[in-house]
């Protein structure tokens, strides 16, 4: 397997010089080190980040691989002179054939986040981090209405982050409230959640996983039994059956995963902007 | 101006398209209109989605951009053959070089999301997600040792938020704990921080920024008023300042620099992995 170190250098946060080259490396079986340079934004700390990198080509035998995501052209020249990487420069590949499609010059301004905080879309996502917050596992059911998204589930089947990285990454305000053995008894949707069937959306998890997860919390108890768990997950899935609520499995998922396909079923409108 | 549609197409998430497209867009000063288009994973998807972009081509009488992040060759096959956009193939641009400088070939692998619920790395995740909101606000001081940070502030600096940026994006178990006017008062720390000073790091906010803030939640309030947040910013770095806490401030920062400063500053050994 050919080891290397691969750098992320960019002048703003490093977040997309990661992404970019974390998505270039899962192409490949190899394992590598990986490393993020953040804010490298004057000379000064370009060739700080270029003797590290020949540091590491000097030590392995074998040229770095840098992922540049630099748009200070002082920063870039320094980096492109002297060192012994390879370089993948993400800007330099596509702005330029961009600039000729568009007829107009880039702005070489640095780093996506780094006006952010004073856009609306930003505002949004502050709010709907706290309004997920404040309704987290059915402590609120004040402003339920207010939710883009209701998250149902049996306790531990991934509502809690999936409503946060929705509310993170999207400004989605997502609600979550969980079902349980009363409602089961009950054989019907928690009270609350009435009002707002067309909002709910339900997480599923296969009762083995449920179970693993479970004992991890509370090992051994009635709560991380299997039967309990596959008894939880059958009655959770019949009532959402019975109530027209649209449903998914997490046990394989990621919450990226699981955010992206919630977000195409209940708020397709948030794909575009 | 130049107006386009921007789309962003991937057989996983999407994600790794938007942060891609999204970055070499922020380099001009156009507005455009953006559209994801996720889980494009075979031929019949591909073909819908063509026909997406040839229409708006049509109707906007000009190309539309197209970022790709697809591995699936057949998908990779019909976009480049039928779109009417302009292509820019993040995976074909820079797999194929480094295949030649790796010597081995790419996988073709689907979303670097789609196997990550089974790693380590994805567990810790989670796991720092539920650490980091039962240490909210000073939920509970039970295990503050277990805190990678704790991070501390006058309410409404920008904590909460930043915690839980830290534990979903880089698996960072960051507590956070306000400094109310008890505090100021006795011009102490609070007690139960003291033991763990040298995980703690400050926000501070500018006090005109954070009364607006206030503002929007309880208008018109003493805790709001302009001459109060004053007093309390300025008491709290006074605070930090005389017990040697590191400290940035919010005021124009997007939660994506905050956390990766404070990674810089607390852990900088998660900046390589």
């Amino acid at each position: 397997m050919p080891h290397r170190t691969a750098f992320f250098i960019s002048d703003g946060t490093g977040i997309t010089a990661e992404t970019f080259g974390n998505a270039i490396l899962a192409q490949f079986e190899a394992k590598h080190r990986r490393v993020r340079l953040p804010f490298v934004d004057d000379a000064d700390k370009a060739h700080q980040a270029v003797r590290q990198i020949n540091h590491v080509a000097q030590v392995e035998g074998k040229r770095p691989l840098v992922f540049l995501t630099v748009v200070n052209m002082e920063v870039l020249e320094v980096i492109k002179t002297h060192c012994n990487g390879m370089i993948m420069d993400m800007f330099g590949t596509f702005v330029e054939p961009l600039e000729a499609e568009l007829g107009i010059k880039s702005n070489h301004r640095v780093g996506r986040f780094s006006d952010a905080s004073k856009s609306q879309a930003y505002h949004d996502r502050i709010e709907a981090i706290n309004y997920s917050l404040a309704h987290d596992d059915g402590q609120s059911h004040a402003d339920l209405e207010g939710s883009d998204v209701i998250l149902v589930g049996v306790s531990r089947s991934g509502k809690t982050p999936t409503s946060l990285y929705l509310a993170m990454q999207y400004g989605v305000k997502a609600s979550n409230y969980p079902l349980i053995p009363e409602d089961f008894e009950r054989r019907q949707l928690p009270p609350a959640l009435v009002p707002h069937r067309k909002k709910l959306f339900g997480l599923t998890i296969d009762p083995m996983r449920l179970s693993e997860i479970r004992n991890e919390r509370r090992p051994n108890s009635r709560y991380a039994s299997l039967e309990n768990c596959r008894h939880e997950v059958n009655e959770a899935e019949s009532m959402m059956r019975r109530a027209g609520v649209r449903w998914l499995s997490t046990t394989t998922k990621s919450i990226e995963e699981i955010a992206t396909t919630i977000l195409q079923e209940v708020r397709p409108e948030r794909l575009e902007y």
